[in-house]
């Protein structure tokens, strides 16, 4: 039995019943067990996959992303996976862990053609781009989000990080804070130089010193970044805030201060870049700067899914650029 | 140029530059990165997966899981990966989003033969189980983790979720509470039942009432659990603690309790299940029942490639049980 002879058993369209067995949130839940339960019963197996390849190829989209234990990559994939659900695509999630080789490994495997599209968010280490011009060689749709190449075209969904990162700085000399730490993420990644040239700017434009001993650039390894941050506030004793341009470095920050005996705000305000749920219930409350994930995905699958399905156009120069909002609490009272 | 001429122009073993390529943890970063150079500068382009289908399908296994933002399957997912990448194996992660019928679909998508095993935590709503019997039928190798399904003869990696739940309830009994609220996170799954008959035994044991009107059977939508803890916070007015069987479900209690005014612990003491980084940071600090979340990831990995690996030998009746630990903190103060 086929789809369409199953379809027709059950006097619904054969559409209908392909995208309830792929749970499409356009048929009803009611439509769709009633789906499967016959199907069940009729011993009818859909089997679209193996006997069309293609479309298996075409109905897959891949995301890369760096860390799965950041509130934002996380809220980004729900973004894209709502999308995608709505178009009836499977995605599938690979997690670079911050490493430029398993990045390489990653669209290497990828541009075998075994995915539709790639949505992708650069490992804070990658510092070589020939594994994404190898992408573009090959025709594979991609989409950069957050943590984009700037030396490629190609459709980009980023935030205001520049400007996010200014603000974060001037509301923290508006409290009084003249020796600001800044926690860099990576050196490579132009999201996190956009939020490190938002922070000197903010500082030269008040007639503050930009002093580099106050800059700690991190690695993707949290022991490593514990033990550093622990060194800069052990010697430099005048630091009177923190600024951590990534979810991680805030978290670790809250750590550190904690195992120092520092209070928060008292001796040091804190900000940090953050899409926790919690934020507004950590011990003190978190000033964070957030990023529109949810939105980020959206935009990043609805290109996506453009440009696999409109091959003719070309969209890598797309780019869309979303606001980031700083939320004031008590971490910098 | 292959493999093999490629690797004697570097004079080293074909089996080297392999992992090199494969970025396996055996091989040096200096050496991997030589080889990619090499490999970039002599044009050789590796391409074992077009032209072997099924070391492709061997070399990748699938990750099944309810929920991306709950960081207990973001540790597990963490300790699958730190065993796969030893063995050279890709993951491709898959969100159920505890979706019953997205599950199906995945499995279905899965089941047609396009990884070498699957590791996997049932969605909240799942009660039926036909989808996975299919995957037993096609000779899938197969692990359940944490949210099991107790009908079937699969290997399994749980904790100890009676027991748990038993000293978390005996804990608050000891704080002098006597009208526990239990949030249920499935009806169905036999991690959230465990949780409740340990959370039953307990009261029973202290000759306490088990009240049906202070357990609350939760769904997978966090807007319909806030609206019902609410109801239920306004009308139970004596309830003295809340235990949350999930993490969700305890972020949600941290932000009901707030827009309600209820100061946690005076007025009602909290503990729950959870494996948030941040849960010694909370305001106030979270009393909370960890699992074992990396150790588990590490379990049902290992178990996974041993049956991918030795299909001759039968790990069905595998059940490894780790233990959580209650760490105690001010929540329940």
């Amino acid at each position: 039995m086929n789809l369409k002879e199953f379809a027709k058993a059950l006097n619904l369209s054969a559409s209908t019943v392909s995208r309830a067995l792929n749970d499409s949130h356009e048929i009803s839940t009611k439509t769709k067990l009633r789906v499967l339960e016959l199907a069940k019963e009729m011993n009818f197996e859909p089997n679209p996959f193996a006997s069309n390849l293609r479309r298996q190829k075409n109905k897959t989209i891949a995301v890369v992303v760096p860390d799965i234990t950041n509130h934002f990559f996380a809220k980004v994939i729900e973004g894209i996976e709502s999308i995608a659900q709505e178009k009836g695509y499977h995605i599938l999630i690979y997690f670079t862990l911050d490493s430029y080789l398993k990045e390489v490994a990653t669209l290497r495997l990828l541009s075998n053609g075994r995915v539709g599209g790639i949505i992708l968010s650069l490992s804070a280490e990658t510092n070589n781009y020939d594994h994404i011009r190898e992408l573009k060689k090959r025709n594979i749709p991609f989409v950069f989000f957050d943590r984009v190449c700037e030396e490629i075209e190609a459709a980009k969904v980023t935030t205001d990080n520049k400007t996010a990162a200014h603000q974060a700085t001037k509301y923290l000399l508006e409290r009084g804070c003249r020796r600001i730490a800044f926690l860099n993420f990576s050196e490579f990644t132009a999201t996190s130089i956009k939020r490190k040239i938002g922070y000197i700017d903010a500082l030269t434009q008040n007639n503050i010193e930009v002093d580099t001993a106050l800059i700690l650039n991190c690695s993707t390894n949290k022991k490593e970044n514990i033990e550093a941050l622990t060194h800069l506030l052990t010697t430099q004793k005048d630091v009177d805030a923190i600024f951590a341009s990534s979810e991680n470095l805030s978290i670790i920050s809250y750590q550190v201060c904690e195992s120092l005996g520092i209070n928060i705000p008292q001796q040091i305000k804190l900000i940090g870049f953050s899409n926790m749920t919690l934020a507004a219930h950590l011990n003190p409350s978190f000033t964070c700067i957030t990023q529109p994930a949810f939105e980020i995905g959206n935009e990043a699958a609805t290109i996506l899914f453009k440009s696999i399905e409109k091959p003719h156009i070309d969209y890598s120069d797309t780019l869309i650029q979303l606001n980031s909002s700083l939320v004031k609490r008590n971490s910098t009272n």
